[in-house]
């Protein structure tokens, strides 16, 4: 691609750093500002900026925060005696999407992984026995992907939590609403099958 | 989508104004963002900012440029005595990535189109005349895409330069490279054997 102007050349390079976002797609972005007003172009990297700055780690929960606790740890509504340990803050969102969830959460940041060199000290467990050992906590779910290393990371914090005897559980699996059981993998059908629950529950 | 920061709310809602970029695509962006240093975003924001407020028209041929001439303009070892005209900047630039024009351009910024309310005052004709008639130019090439709109325009720019005496060319038009014959479109086939090249040439 060959560019006439170092400005956009360099804007152009600015956007294509950005995860799946090629050169023609950052040279459509790019003329895609130019035809807007210059204000359009001060708002956009106004936000992006005072994003990055501003954006904290929630002190409780990890979850990503405006000011000191974030707003679902900031909100009294929310059950306080329940905490969905989750691997990622996509993950937590993905959960309040559903709005079947009012209690709080524990975002790890990431999975125990020895591949990718992730132990438990990279992630916020520590945090999250401190939490429970405040007495408050009635049960910890958690909703962590069933991979081996999701697997690996949920018998992990459920052994470093036994001493404090607060419940530990996990989300259900099983064939997913809609999916045709003939296209099922055979573990979760098994499971599925052995983790049966009364029909009308 | 719940966001539990108004920041990344924000963030996520400036990229999903962008063309091409959903509210998912915005917010695995900004999520990036957030997991790179605070100096990425600030350097992403800086090149776009400084590219938007910096950015200009060529005074000769409406070229994006950094300077008062795009770098095209301002690059004496390229044939002055030939003008290609395009409808846009990604046009020329597209000619450009061909490696095999050594000429001038001049950007009309679009084309002659009724039922967009675009007529030729819209369009940067005026400067095209002007500059013809200062002398130094020879040839005017028209790449402009063989749609009736553009097929108008070529008309109408090649009426407005008749009396001025320069050679008006249009870019040629046949069948692609690679392409095959019995999937090339009836006009094409038909206006490539009526405009057929001596072999060898």
């Amino acid at each position: 691609m060959t560019f006439s102007s170092k400005l956009i050349e360099k804007a152009v390079e600015a956007f294509a750093t950005l995860p799946g976002i090629g050169r023609k797609t950052a040279l459509r972005l790019v003329l895609h500002l130019l035809k807007q007003d210059k204000l359009v172009t001060e708002q956009f990297a106004a936000a992006l900026v005072s994003m990055r700055e501003g954006i904290r780690d929630c002190r409780i929960c990890h979850n990503l925060a405006d000011e000191e606790l974030c707003q679902i740890c900031a909100d009294q509504r929310r059950d306080r005696s329940l905490v969905c340990v989750v691997e990622s803050i996509r993950d937590l969102m993905a959960i309040e999407d559903t709005g079947q969830y009012r209690g709080l959460y524990h975002v790890l940041g990431g999975i125990i992984s020895p591949i990718e060199g992730i132990g438990p000290g990279e992630l916020n467990i520590d945090s999250l026995t401190e939490r429970v050992q405040e007495g408050s906590i009635k049960e910890v779910i958690m909703a962590i992907s069933p991979t081996i290393e999701g697997e690996t990371t949920v018998y992990y914090i459920s052994k470093k939590l036994q001493e404090s005897g607060v419940l530990v559980s996990a989300i259900a699996r099983g064939v997913a609403f809609g999916g045709d059981l003939e296209y099922a993998d055979e573990l979760t059908l098994g499971r599925s099958i052995v983790a049966r629950i009364p029909y009308g529950r």
